[in-house]
């Protein structure tokens, strides 16, 4: 279990539990982008946060388990806690399976046309050296707000960013990888590709 | 087993699986909305979803399994679809467990925090008189694009309309239950309360 303590966990319930939904969220994504797009490397992420999210669910449980002793009251509604954190492991349990069927190779192209035709979609937006979206940062586009599109992941060259930070740059070449409507993600490749020059917050 | 035969299950395997997508992202977003807002009867509208997809799932079983049968080369492709199937299931299951929690009425606060402070969260939106949404169809909105919020459901006086259609009309008082960033959120209870006056797309 050694490799257990080079893992930072967030310090107390509530970070952990906030990190637990987030991961799980991401998860999902991630792996419906995996499905897609057949790419392994972001099958393997999913594998990999599956293993995150196991230990976030550990230290949840050992932290809840503490608290429950100490006043017998809480306990009851501590166990709501725990049966949240299962609901969300589950999740990422599901999130999982998809990874590794996308792992075997064994992807049915209807599984493709049925992520493209949800009503939330998976996109790939390459940004071209003359959009506005060239040096901000993802708190300064704020994409989800400004374009209805959520950032997963960015390949940069041969190298992957897997659930990009706020102060992430977006640089000439990018592949962004969103979610969001079809009518979003049109809207966010044609801001990528230099088409529309403003961003709606501008 | 009366009660399926009143049930519209779409015709083909993709529709289908679309369908339990969708049905299944939906529920998810439900089920932390009703335990943000302690509301039993979001709640009661998961767990009715998890039968309809329950009916959908084995529709496409039958329909997988058939297609299965006439072509023996196909039949490991198709295996891929059943598990994303068995994927879908899983999540919409993690989800009526939550719906379960709400029904029980042991939320805990922690739990209402963690959604609230998740990095996609949930909010309660009033639509006022003087609010450029109001008379607009929701496809005319498209607020997914415009303001990065999905609407999930609306409150209209007593009723409670789930998983709004493209062609629900917004009218003054309406309160829509809806999921994104917490920026995103702001901005759209700023249209809402009539503060800001134009959609983007305007």
């Amino acid at each position: 279990m050694e490799e257990w303590d080079e893992v930072e966990v967030p310090n107390n319930v509530k970070d952990i539990f906030v990190e637990m939904k987030n991961t799980a969220e991401l998860m999902v994504d991630l792996a419906y982008s995996a499905a897609l797009f057949k790419e392994k490397e972001m099958a393997e992420e999913v594998l990999e946060l599956e293993e995150y999210l196991d230990i976030l669910n550990y230290h949840l449980m050992v932290r809840a388990v503490l608290a429950a002793s100490r006043s017998l009251e809480e306990a009851e509604k501590i166990t709501s806690i725990l049966q949240m954190a299962h609901s969300i492991d589950e999740i990422s349990n599901a999130a999982a399976d998809l990874a590794k069927i996308v792992l075997e190779e064994k992807i049915h192209p209807l599984i493709t046309e049925v992520i493209l035709e949800s009503e939330e979609t998976i996109g790939r937006v390459a940004v071209s050296p003359n959009s506005v979206l060239v040096g901000k940062t993802l708190e300064e586009l704020d994409l989800p707000t400004n374009t209805g599109v959520w950032p997963l992941a960015i390949r940069r060259g041969k190298r992957w960013i897997f659930d990009p930070e706020e102060d992430t740059r977006i640089m000439p070449g990018d592949i962004i990888i969103g979610r969001g409507t079809k009518t979003a993600l049109e809207y966010l490749k044609e801001i990528a590709r230099g088409v529309i020059k403003v961003m709606p917050n501008e």
